[in-house]
């Protein structure tokens, strides 16, 4: 862990931060491993946001822009960012991504980080709410092999629920283990594919950013 | 990416694989997504391969020893590397680990690396053969997206086929893009669950070591 690379990135994040603050702008950070289902919660919940809150997207990925020509689809402005091998988003990479979008004219930015439940956790990016996106057929074992990821979490959104009973899925113990290592985050449960759970978790961004969340 | 720590670890990978080499151990490094069924697949591995060949596993994670303990349960020996926050394994922690094992009483020692689509790609570990674990549930478009990971494959295993309906699963399209990203790759698919495949992968590991296989 490089000790100057990450006070450089926490400066830089602090300066998004007033900059959302300025622009009152809820700001998400949205994290999970690889396949977790993080572009189709979200491609699903700018479709359902539509007319309640104006959205933009940051997306972070290694190579193709696969994500946000899935993310464009629901007209929302996305803006991709090419990590190369980089397995994270970094604060600054966010700060040049905002200069594409005009900040002004949104409520809810959404930054879709490099699917790794490992690197994202130590870059703070200016994020109000940092979420993360765990899927039923992970395991449930992974909030508690995965500390510094989940302990970050301010939500926990637990995905793909239609798939629970093929994957075998022991939903008490999985929600005990990811309340253990995310002891502040709000757990949401849905499945973007079924609609299932996904106005709970609409109407809590719509209150957050209202100023009636949690933060 | 840190010029003067790879070099460190390219060092320290040769001579793992002048060992290895000395003592004709056929060494697999294992790589996948968090919760892509690595430690199912080898427990099942394992399993299969008693009589046949005589395993040994080194394990990395960042915390917990959950996926040690299920390894066990084969009556292999098992070699736990509690990384930290640290999103892979290096060459030099597979040497201190390699000391805890009896390498010679050995013919196939596997090591599963830390849940990561990204940082592993970087770090040979002298191993002969790398083992990318894909799963039927994390979509399709991985392989492109993940491409220093699947590059570097000499061997993709498409894990979890008894879910593959469940998660609507494209599998021409999958395997195209395997093909794409891992040209040098041999494929296998198959459930841990269900046993379908297992023997296919198995006997390839006997003939690799027999010296009949691909490298």
């Amino acid at each position: 862990m490089n000790t100057g690379i990450l006070n450089a990135n926490d400066r830089a994040a602090e300066q998004n931060r007033g900059a959302f603050k300025a622009l009152n702008l809820l700001v998400l950070n949205v994290v999970s491993s690889p396949g977790a289902g993080k572009t189709t919660l979200l491609t699903k919940t700018l479709n359902e946001l539509k007319g309640r809150l104006r959205c933009g997207v940051i997306v972070g990925d290694l190579a193709t822009d696969n994500d946000a020509a899935r993310l464009r689809t629901t007209g929302a402005p996305v803006v991709q960012i090419a990590t190369g091998t980089l397995c994270h988003l970094e604060a600054g990479m966010v700060a040049e991504a905002m200069r594409q979008l005009d900040l002004r004219a949104l409520d809810l930015l959404i930054i879709e980080n490099v699917g790794n439940l490992v690197c994202p956790a130590s870059f703070d990016l200016g994020e109000a709410v940092r979420v993360v996106v765990h899927s039923v057929t992970e395991g449930e074992d992974k909030p508690l092999k995965y500390p510094p990821m989940f302990y970050s979490a301010d939500v926990v959104v637990v995905t793909k629920t239609d798939m629970a009973a093929a994957a075998g899925f022991d939903r008490e113990l999985a929600l005990k283990n990811i309340r253990q290592a995310s002891p502040r985050a709000k757990i949401f449960e849905l499945s973007a594919r079924s609609g299932d759970g996904v106005a709970a978790w609409c109407d809590y961004l719509v209150a957050l950013k209202a100023g009636a969340g949690a933060r």
